[in-house]
């Protein structure tokens, strides 16, 4: 029955558009790029619905694997997939991309526009106005050649970059999607992580080892368990300040003055005074296309380094990609903003703007209050924004109420997926994507 | 004006129990041990609700850190720190041991008795005429030890066990308490992985390292995604059979001809054929008091030759301590019936019996029905129960059916913990601890 009103609605919807706006009807396209969030599909989930309630807009296709969708002509019609309110309640609680992702990177089009070429041509031939790209720094990349691209050519395509990342490290808006969810589960997760290091009546030292490569925003959030009354994580070290192996045996030795079981967080990008990674012993050999190192292992060096100095019983753990992908522990709030965020870069493109991303503005913290604002993409493409040196505590180990007070906001309210024998169902896209 | 009313209620039921049962009035001890689940506090709850409800019962003691609280007289009244339905309900919302655990063997009575006498001081101290020990295989061999000794020198203190370990290997009863509670984390996290490996369109092989040192029970319920319609994981291996390195890499190649995204499950226990663990070669050096070797680092190895022998995009993830004590994912099946073995090891004891633990014996899959036995403690201490192998798929890659039908009821139901700045509220019962 709903689904059957839906359907209605949709196709009445259609007619009306069809009938009174004329030959102002396009259609737009969306693409998820970068690594995998919890609020990625939310994004994408406020990309369709505003799609459909835009009066100017008809068809709203997804492209498979990012930008690479659009160059292979892989491309799906999202009603198809995306059928009613329950299929977008579900998307928003699916974590990942649900249409597939890509680390692509476009050539610069005047040393070689081939590429370029082909984005067009699917364009052309879907009728595509407008292209939304959910994705990070590196993928901020694609909107800024891509828009600039279009505009050197006088083509009238619509280009608006929509951030996500867990790692919380995009230029110019105040938090990124994702990073909210990833933060919620760090806390939680470092929380029951205190709990089981501590019940054994000997000394001890927990590593937990948690993403970020130059930025500690993810590391950093376990420090707001100290609101709950928490004593630990005791020591936090973030990539921002270099590291010292001497000093971090010392702060190790001086909580254990007064504390058995000792926590530690530390992010996976740490660096030494020389600005080598801490870790670049156990460095993988893996490079991605934008000339990254795949960091592993540095909380199992670590381990063996206190295990050396110190000698007491100690664990490392590693984060890995939980840290990004435990839906089931979702920020509400970090989806809703997903999605919202989503919706805004549909009417940023219907308002005319093209090579911008769309970022939030904090108006206050309590109560916390957020506005939409899109800065120029070439002001966000390739940057980086780090954690706050002045958030960071006098000891280099920890961090200050203020970074506490910003963190928290993005971090509340949860979400009930719905669950199927005991676990939470997930949607799946990729079932519709062309083999080629 | 809850809290009150409690009060009000637990002094009066002290008053009736003082006057009307007299000298037939006795006090408790209960003490966890082993490694920490989310379920093991909620066995505690159950002890401690089940005492308040006997007239027989008048104080509750809960021992630190295992039988050596009770060895060095380190007990607390439990109604001093439990002091209504709020606090039992944060109880069993908080993963690992709430009173601290110990992996202390107890020497053979006849050979030392010097421990047990200082047992007896402290339950004579007391007046304890009950002990509960909730563990799993390794602390029934005190119960079992313990109770001898009683019985031997014949002092009526009773001694009952109460099963708990993630890890589902104690004999002679359906599952054990914590087991649904970690499964249920296990596959909920083992879907989530699914979504954020098959994100890219190249080959890949995701490798997950699962508890479990001898029995295949924890990696085995990631096979129930099926029952959702998830292909993955693709290939579970369990330390029930022989592991073949050439056997692994050949079934990799043969998921890869139909599935991009390859995702394995691996005990960390793995044998080889001739009986070694296939992780010994990166076994660490450290033995527990039970001459348990701890291992790490199978997945990784397993990473290494998978990138050797098949040269694709490997990674191994560890889910290390997070499955023992995820409560935030914890199975409402599982915390019911931890409390409710908890309540039935009270109304054993007072009924008279001694050397014993608590079983759950399977009445019906469908619907779920099963009831509580006892069975002597001999039978149980220091055995092993593994994955049954008719279980096991002919291919030795998978589970049947059959299993499915034994996991899934253990799995279901969620908790709504009470949350507090985003993070879900622990209660902490170290804090009243005698600092010794």
């Amino acid at each position: 029955m709903f689904f059957a009103l839906t359907n209605f609605i949709a196709i009445l919807n259609n007619i009306i558009k069809i009938n009174s706006v004329g030959g102002f009807i396009i259609n737009i396209a969306v693409a998820q790029s970068g690594g995998p969030t919890c609020a990625i599909n939310s994004s994408l989930a406020g990309v369709f619905c505003q799609g459909q309630k835009q009066p100017e807009i008809r068809e709203i296709y997804g492209s498979y694997n990012g930008i690479q969708g659009v160059i292979e002509d892989n491309l799906v019609d999202l009603s198809s997939v995306i059928k009613n309110d329950d299929d977008i309640t579900l998307l928003m609680h699916t974590p990942s991309t649900a249409l597939g992702s890509c680390r692509y990177k476009l050539p610069d089009f005047d040393k070689d526009n081939e590429v370029y070429k082909k984005i067009l041509n699917t364009f052309k031939k879907y009728d595509i106005k407008a292209f939304f790209y959910i994705g990070g720094n590196d993928s901020m990349d694609t909107v800024a050649k891509l828009s600039a691209y279009f505009k050197a050519n006088d083509i009238d395509i619509k280009v608006v970059g929509i951030p996500k990342t867990i790692d919380n490290d995009v230029a110019m808006t105040d938090h990124t999607p994702g990073f909210g969810s990833a933060a919620k589960y760090i806390a939680t997760t470092m929380q029951e992580i205190i709990r089981d290091s501590s019940v054994y009546y000997l000394d001890s030292v927990t590593i937990v080892e948690i993403m970020g490569r130059d930025a500690g925003w993810l590391t950093a959030s376990s420090g707001i368990l100290k609101v709950n009354g928490e004593v630990a994580p005791h020591l936090i070290y973030l990539p921002e300040v270099a590291f010292s192996i001497e000093k971090f045996i010392d702060d190790i030795k001086n909580v254990q003055k007064s504390s058995k079981s000792v926590i530690v967080a530390v992010s996976e990008g740490l660096k030494l005074e020389n600005g080598e990674y801490v870790a670049n012993s156990c460095l993988s050999d893996t490079v991605d296309v934008f000339g990254h190192q795949y960091l592993s292992g540095l909380g199992k060096y670590l381990e063996n380094v206190v295990k050396k100095e110190i000698g007491c019983k100690v664990r490392s753990i590693e984060l890995n990609v939980l840290q990004r992908c435990a839906s089931h522990i979702a920020s509400k709030t970090d989806l809703d903003e997903a999605m919202m965020i989503g919706e805004q870069a549909v009417k940023n493109a219907i308002e005319g703007k093209t090579g911008v991303m769309v970022v939030f503005e904090r108006i206050s913290n309590s109560p916390y209050t957020i506005a939409t604002n899109t800065v120029v993409i070439e002001k966000i493409a390739n940057k980086e924004k780090l954690f706050p040196v002045k958030w960071i505590n006098d000891s280099n180990n920890g961090i200050t109420d203020e970074a506490i007070e910003y963190f928290l906001p993005l971090m509340q309210g949860e979400i009930s997926p719905l669950m199927k024998n005991g676990i939470p169902v997930h949607i799946n896209l990729m079932h519709h994507k062309k083999i080629k």
